[in-house]
């Protein structure tokens, strides 16, 4: 029997859109003699619809496209579709009014609804916000053989595997124990490094120990934060990867189970990325590319300061996009470094992109002006180290809003939990494309592209210059802050690990720099909150999946 | 028996204080005989703690201080107290790993914990994101009398009252059958307008339904978005009102429990507000004063346009930190007409604040010099007038940086829905003060201050004259936007009532203006993502309790 795993691209809440793209792949799905095809987690609606779901008509409307793609389909072809149902009984026994379902979809009507049974509520997850668990195993029978239905969190209860149970029921275990031949998973998995040995990891893991053949589709595609990977994947039941999907683009693949041996067979395996550098450059790409055109952008501004951060998003932003469409505004100031302006145009040279010089010498003296009065006997500081910032955030959204390109903010993760960076100046922007990215990967990233191009992208200066925001003469990031590589240390295991300061001092780091670095973290909370959606590339990164209060004693004080 | 109710407002994580906080209560109760202490829900680390909950050193802190907290208090005195606990079991049986919890401290130790059973996920509450429910009935002997004890969401699932279930569960049922004397209730119950003729007529319902007595213990302050109004209070078993504490305010209140007739006896009630004026206009005051506090801030700085919003804002931070502490700074522009600095000036003389004038003549000449080759042979538009406004924003943010002072932002809830407002210019500001009022609020809460004040506090010409931006000769704001009246009632049923635009247009609205206010609501998504924390007082604020995907199809298309 041939399965099908259509990798979709969804574009949250356009219903018809995501409908017609479901449309198509079955109708690829039947020429090519498929019997059964899959979508990812919520494909109707796209993953993750967020509070749209609190909006009755949109639930109804879903209803409505769902009857008619059901109608819409080739025949002798069963479609299992991602989508919400009402908890009908919610109102009598409790519980949330919707569930996270897959509808079987044949013969010209919806055969069955299946409901997801595990709904995560960590990270950037909030399930139970808008869910009700579903009680039953799910599974369905097809031409004789009985698939096993999980979707996506259903699957990650793996005690074995985790060292500890999760969830109170899995299952798996109650699918093995019903003796489905075939299980399969329609996810929306976000990416995260390593993400994907993770999941395969796993995988392989509960199907050698069920003994089930598994199948996992995975959506692909940036919604705001969030980058899901694909690289959907088949498992057979000796857990032995019989087929991958590619990374970071839709994609189409058959695989096929034996009904006499009851497994799948070996079909085309899409290799791994060679490196965690190479992987996360194609999320960045796919993250900038499916913002732009999801939210009807085609051009980019970005501000070149000649550092590394700009010229990696600038790299990255014309991948993405194209040279034509990414315009980099070089904004010096009397404090600027000849280099900076050197090397960003020696950047612009490399990418083949358009830029503009506009010297804020002028304005900083007008803020001057207008302030003087104000500031008399005070010392130049941070509010007119700021003040350069802003300027500069204020013409590159003069710049987007005049010509209506999309600007793209710069600020790396390392920075972001610092604060080294000023609000409403170079953290202005509608995307902050490496805002998880950490000082020492943009690094490894720009090393790693530059070893993969044939000409140099990064110029060599701004790899190997020390890092400065050249907000007053001479500074250097390293004046206030540790070493990137140290800091990062550090940073992993604050934000990502939850280490208290004696967990981190006792793991080698200095006890006045650990000190120092939480109550950097603290104080910038606020920064945080009114920073640009960032894509998300770790664990943890800030945003959706960090929560944390601002008038608050965090470490701060 | 006497039953203290400690309405206490807790900094959030700081979990020495907050004991202290709870011992000096103790204290005061001790001194007044009373054998039981009644605290908030999660007293000891304030509410809502958020992330911090996902740190295990934060954990164990606060079961180190609870432990010190039980053997520092006075003799012959119950208390109980918010906490987290363990689940022990999560590992083996699943689930998450925290229980929200209340501690009976009583003879040196900790006598026994109770867990809340039911977890609120809408709205602002993510609380299954850390807690697993409890799965018993709660209640302890005191003295004889059987006391059941719940915690916060745990009294909201009467079905009766709200003609629907909301949970599985009715802990209030659960322990009517097993035939408690009196049930306590420790809440962190956020305000909204009329939340607590809600809570006191569920309670009513409750009380007289069940015939049990209950007593309701409210956290009171402002914790980032969030205010909580206190006005705690006791019901009997008729369902009448025994006793009140004040609102927006800590207060201590001793109730008497009587033994024999089993009931709560008369006590003091302190009065409702007025009109909902009053009430928002208190909860206003607060959150302003208690942000500025727990951040460590004394003083604000606001930009004046001579306009309603920020005449509005300014009273309450004058009202909240006196007038020394707000400091106004008019920006005039050559757009802006005479009245809006003599209306500024008029409010400041009124306020008694201090004040600035800084002209942005000079500055906009100097943006226009800095990109007139860019922008050769381009009109006048909204780059421009945004210009204008990030000159202001970056003028405020240097006086704040500068002198230490926070800028408070003056948008209004309907200008933030529709996006009438300047990302990076007039949306600046640590807190957003009125980010939640709706235009036709903000003209009834300046007319309700100044008809209960006894000079004039906004100038009659801020309140009669038409809004407008001032951001292109002779603008006003109905060029652009329905008339305000017609906007808000569109807003109420599209953001707090999730009705569609058909439903919408059913009730009497014009379907095109209908159309436009879904798609303007839609488009600002962006800038909404990066505004300061706002001071949320309706049931469905923009921030926390609004998660609403960017790059999507919500409307705008």
């Amino acid at each position: 029997m041939k399965i099908a795993i259509a990798q979709l691209n969804p574009l949250i809440g356009d219903l018809i859109g995501n409908a017609q793209k479901i449309l198509e792949n079955a109708k690829k799905s039947a020429a090519a003699d498929v019997r059964l095809l899959l979508t990812p987690e919520l494909s109707l609606c796209g993953y993750p619809p967020r509070d749209l779901l609190l909006n009755p008509s949109f639930i109804q409307a879903m209803d409505q496209i769902l009857q008619k793609l059901a109608q819409d389909l080739p025949p002798n072809l069963a479609v299992l579709v991602g989508t919400v149902t009402k908890n009908k009984e919610a109102v009598i026994i409790g519980g949330k009014s919707l569930f996270n379902s897959i509808a079987w979809l044949e013969n010209g009507k919806i055969q069955q609804y299946f409901h997801k049974r595990l709904l995560p509520t960590y990270d950037v997850f909030d399930e139970n916000r808008y869910f009700e668990p579903g009680l039953q195993a799910n599974y369905f029978q097809l031409d004789g053989i009985n698939i096993g239905v999980t979707i996506c969190e259903d699957l990650w209860n793996d005690e074995e595997f985790w060292g500890k149970r999760n969830y109170a029921v899995n299952p798996i275990a109650d699918l093995s124990i019903l003796g489905v031949d075939l299980i399969i998973n329609l996810s929306a998995s976000p990416y995260t490094v390593g993400k994907q040995q993770l999941r395969e990891a796993m995988l392989k893991h509960s199907a050698a120990h069920f003994k089930q053949p598994i199948i996992y589709t995975n959506q692909v595609g940036g919604n705001d934060d969030l980058i899901f990977d694909g690289r959907s994947f088949a498992i057979n039941n000796q857990g032995e990867i019989t087929a991958r999907a590619q990374g970071f683009q839709p994609d189409f693949i058959v695989v096929e189970f034996d009904p006499e041996n009851r497994d799948l067979q070996l079909n085309v395996i899409s290799p791994h990325y060679e490196s965690d550098d190479e992987e996360v450059w194609q999320a960045l790409v796919l993250g900038v590319k499916d913002y732009l055109n999801k939210c009807h952008f085609s051009q980019v501004v970005i501000g070149l300061s000649g550092g590394i951060d700009s010229a990696l998003v600038a790299a990255i932003a014309t991948t993405a996009l194209g040279k034509d469409n990414v315009l980099g505004i070089l904004m010096p100031s009397p404090y600027s470094s000849e280099h900076s302006l050197s090397d960003a145009l020696k950047l612009v040279e490399n990418l083949g992109i358009k830029s503009q010089i506009l010297p804020i010498g002028e304005l900083m003296q007008s803020f001057d002006h207008t302030l003087s009065e104000l500031f008399i006997e005070t010392q130049f500081g941070v509010a007119e180290e700021n003040i350069q910032s802003r300027i500069r955030g204020t013409l590159l959204m003069g710049i987007s809003n005049k010509f209506g390109h999309l600007l793209l903010s710069t600020g790396n993760k390392s920075e972001m939990a610092v604060g080294y960076c000023t609000l409403y100046g170079d953290m202005n922007g509608g995307l902050a494309v490496i805002a998880d990215v950490p000082k020492t990967r943009v690094y490894s990233l720009c090393n790693w592209l530059n070893s993969h191009s044939q000409t140099e992208i990064i110029p060599e200066n701004i790899l190997t210059k020390a890092p400065s925001a050249e907000l007053k003469p001479g500074q250097v990031d390293q004046d206030s802050l540790p070493a990137y590589d140290i800091l990062d240390d550090i940073l992993e295991r604050l934000i990502n690990k939850h280490q208290s300061v004696a967990e981190i001092v006792k793991s080698g780091h200095d006890q006045e720099t650990v000190n120092k670095v939480f109550k950097l973290v603290s104080v910038a909370e606020f920064k945080r909150r009114q920073a640009p959606p960032g894509l998300k590339i770790t664990d943890r990164a800030f945003g959706t999946g960090w929560r944390m209060p601002i008038a608050a004693m965090t470490g701060k004080q």
